[in-house]
């Protein structure tokens, strides 16, 4: 069995008002020196065994089709 | 300037309606072979320069107070 981690992040210039509100509650905490928050996705994709060419294109196009939204988000993966 | 990430992901054996919905959503669209799909976050952080020591104890207390809710998730971080 293969284990697709797939990021999916904000690209640059979007807003992320998520990512604002934690960098607030972290000041409020009393963290220091945090510059920027940025907030993403994290998607575990177990597959069934089969050549790893084939499983890179396939989680390439789930990407594409389902989990990111390419408009305003950008994806990167690794298969293990 | 430093930049940690943070994965965010729920434990083993709490249930991830999320992450089975993607898995139908998968199926649907048609992929095959998906055994298992489970939903996480992605935080990046930008943190002042300082001594990485004190940058990793600093990450791990934001975990522990505000990021994650560790009765039901896990968390692992890198900061480069």
């Amino acid at each position: 069995m293969a284990k697709a981690r797939i990021h999916i992040t904000l690209k640059q210039g979007v807003l992320d008002p998520q990512g604002k509100a934690v960098r607030h509650a972290l000041d409020s905490l009393g963290f220091q020196g945090v510059e920027q928050v940025r907030m993403g996705k994290l998607v575990e994709i177990d597959l069934a065994d089969g050549p790893r060419g084939e499983q890179e294109a396939q989680v390439r196009d789930m990407c594409e089709r389902l989990l990111a939204n390419t408009v305003i988000e950008e994806y990167t993966f690794e298969i293990a």
